[in-house]
């Protein structure tokens, strides 16, 4: 079998990189334009500290939808499975990720799954604090504890460009008060709190260390962060709906929790083993990293990631 | 940790009996009344062959659904995946499993998997023989290799009901005929062999046995019976899929690939470890045996089976 | 042939009025409640101007949805034909009139037509004026016009209602915002102008001088006040999305343009003959008034009313 | 106001018929191909009598949909509204006209209206006869009446055709048979009746008559063959229906109750003044002639048709 190795990653790098140009990179970021197209960037951290990395690993960018994960797992920790599932079902959807259709569905009436923007936003609702600002902080403190780096931060610019578009999330948001799910007091708040903690900047790295915090169930230098049982929920659901409506396809051609990104980055957890960050800014029309799907696929096969094979 | 033992199987069943009495037992089946409702019975084969078995586990029922398991493994053994996939996607769906909606959007035109009944009548297209009957003897000649048992069989009653109640799945057969995905040759013959597979009749054992085979990678009594990658890929499915649209739940709360039938059986597949087969008849709105799911439940929280924790 | 006078309209109301009980009446509107179920009103007035009026003709409620007519009329005016059609279509719907379902309908993007929610919320952002309060007293004084009623004036807490159960309508407002529909700029005005018009309070008396000015083709007083072209185009849009989803019942029993409002009033407009008043504030779930539906079908036959018989 | 004469058509002709370029034709017809784009056939038959025709009025096509204006009439005369608004609504819907996924709509469970191929179907299955024979006899007898033309006859070439493309259709029978809307023993034979119907052939003169037929209220040569009610049931369903999901724009634009087909025909009726027949093959995306649906808003316009104009 493929033994782990800067220079193995840096094949995949090299091997994978071309597959990016028939995607486009998101332009409503600012900083992002199509001649970032190429950019790939891989580091992999096993569970034991070692880390393998190539690639555009030094290439900023902001965490966008895997932040999905980060406030999942504060959620669960400050109000429990049964408040934040009384908000939000754990169900994968074949609706595209910023859909509002499902949430008309006169029998469901709440967001199919965290991993969902309607979802993520009343996910975003359940983060204690008295203020945005210190909800904010606690979540930033957070990243900054399991990346083990403090210098991570989030991106006024960036920011301020997830506010401007923001008129979907807002719609979802509104629609979701309709259902009495976010109440109105809590609207802007959890709205304003989704927003920064995507423009929170990374680079591969940072996705590798999250990646590999879950992938310890939840400990950050021997110290128990979040409770094993709110991180297999958490991996459950980006296992079934972290790929947005591609997460069947890489249930089977990867075949382990991931979750995505529309700036093109991609978290990946073998639990036991390895976390994964990728990036690589040229996305498809579902949402997710074309190169990055591409070298997650031949990761998992080289090293026998898949939960579905011995 | 609990050990696994006929006596905790036992254990489990009067655990879990009384919560059937709030569903109910679908009646199109012949030989199937609510007299049956608090029937539940359980079977755990390990992968290195111990049985452990308590309650109604001589209960015989019709595969229903969990044939759909036993077609996407024969297909993709006849066909390679690369066919299979042409005609059916791999993606989760928040539709029930008998919905014709998702058939009519105008770009995806295929079924969202093979776990629906559209997918799966896709993919009993795609068995080969040259004769129904010939088909058919195919896939009821494997049942009987991998449970080990000579005398499964199809239950004449059960077909007849199965064609009798068969408007639905016509309906979704000839929709499919009208998408290209079904050449109007193949849609009698494809609807007789998924109504038949879906007669055989079997106990929790058997289910049992099949979730051992999946658990073993294809193999069975040391013969490579499936290529171990389309074992993977079909875990995966019934993993995102399996349970319909409450395979979400499921994954978070059991955490390893199943797959149930309107019947009320469920087989459970812990890759490496053991398979499990459980009936329990009375069912859900969504489809699900509610004593069965249950059980589930407990099995995998007392035995750490979940894939999402260490 | 039954002959108008105010007796015949009495004999109605009494006829009428005991369908009512299976409905209810709105509460989020300030002052209605169920002790209101039995209420009914109703006022005809002819083209040549006579009057006929019986049961609870001075009942005072809100416009609700029939405002949209209203708004209709002077943005047509206003803006013309190309450019309200271009944010809004003229095609009836299955949907709810609230729904924002069809509104990501990927091919479509745009209302299904001016008597939805939605619709009727882009119409609004096409009325002149340099403010809010301007343009609304455009429209107010253009109400008190055709209804030849000066003392009609908007609610203060029936607007205030509308603003505070407004999610819904903000949803679908910021829906078209991320549409390219309705401008940033524009979303909190045409709100607020869509929420103060549905304020204006009127008795049967009103609504039916609003339908016999549509009877008149646009006419007060021998002034056209609306290009017939204009008034045309309205009564064909309230003759096929009138009454929400129910108006192919209504085409069917009644057969000549309606609209309603959720607190139970309807105009009728029967083009060169007359206008017809209704209140009653019981609804069903589709959101018409049951008696004054009921009063509706019997006005039509008695008086030969349809457009579809000789 | 313009006149009508043989110049006056002739002249509407030649406008019209460059537009039909952009559209196709349909060719699963036999017979039918692109080189008929350029076709444009309008009679026009006053209601006492006058016949003003030009063009390609001796066009010969197939009525496609416009047979379910003739099943519907006769189911109602033959049934009675209570029954055949049993079996299908009278709603306006947004769906295509073979679309299928309304009849999931799980409160809704049958046709929104029966100029849906969904609803044809259902209608179709309510003409009396004690075979398929007799009962399309007795359809092809009243159009042969109707029209005047004892030689209009089914094509069988079109009839195989409808047959073998046919898959859709059947689909949707075999829905409404699992809803409990078409009984399995009236399936085949529906389905059947509803494809030869289809399959008779007429011309621009044809149409006119059936739509003068209709104008006049149900009387051919001084005999009342159906109930005017049932006619007037009949237009409003063709006002709100009867160009696919285009009605709305018709109803604005043209103003009175049409029916269209996609062989390229539309039936035209203004109640007490004439019924108006056209043919132009070269159909747009929505199913319905484009010079066809010019010439309509021409006629309408020039000679003041619309029912919401004095």
């Amino acid at each position: 079998m493929t033994k782990l190795s800067n220079d193995y990653i840096q094949e995949i790098v090299k091997e994978c990189r071309p597959f990016a140009s028939s995607g486009s990179v998101i332009d409503h970021i600012p900083g992002k334009d199509q001649s970032h197209l190429t950019k790939l960037g891989i580091t992999v951290i096993s569970n034991d500290g070692e880390v393998y990395s190539a690639g555009d690993d030094d290439y900023v960018f902001s965490l966008q939808s895997i932040s999905k994960v980060i406030n999942l797992l504060i959620a669960l920790e400050d109000f429990g499975e049964d408040t934040v599932f009384q908000k939000v079902d754990k169900e994968p959807t074949d609706d595209f990720f910023n859909s509002i259709s499902n949430l008309e569905d006169y029998e469901h009436q709440k967001p199919y799954n965290p991993m969902l923007n309607s979802g993520a936003i009343a996910v975003a609702s359940l983060i204690k604090g008295t203020t945005v600002d210190e909800r904010f902080h606690r979540v930033l403190e957070f990243v900054r504890t399991i990346t083990g780096n403090e210098k991570v931060d989030m991106d006024e610019g960036v920011y301020k460009a997830e506010v401007k578009n923001g008129a979907r999330n807002r719609s979802l948001a509104y629609f979701m008060e309709s259902l009495g799910i976010l109440p109105h007091q809590e609207l802007e708040a959890a709205l304003d709190l989704y927003f920064r903690v995507n423009s929170i900047m990374v680079t591969s790295h940072e996705l590798a260390e999250i990646g590999c915090f879950l992938a310890r169930q939840g400990k950050k230098e021997g110290k128990q962060m979040i409770d094993p049982r709110h991180v297999g929920t958490t991996l459950a659901i980006m296992m079934t709906s972290g790929m947005y409506n591609e997460s069947g396809s890489y249930a089977v051609d990867v075949g382990f929790p991931m979750k995505s990104g529309v700036s093109g980055g991609i978290t990946g957890v073998v639990t036991g083993r390895m976390g994964i960050g990728l990036i690589g800014p040229a996305i498809n029309k579902k949402g997710n990293s074309i190169a990055g799907g591409k070298a997650l696929r031949k990761l998992s096969q080289d090293l026998n990631l898949t939960l579905f094979h011995t």
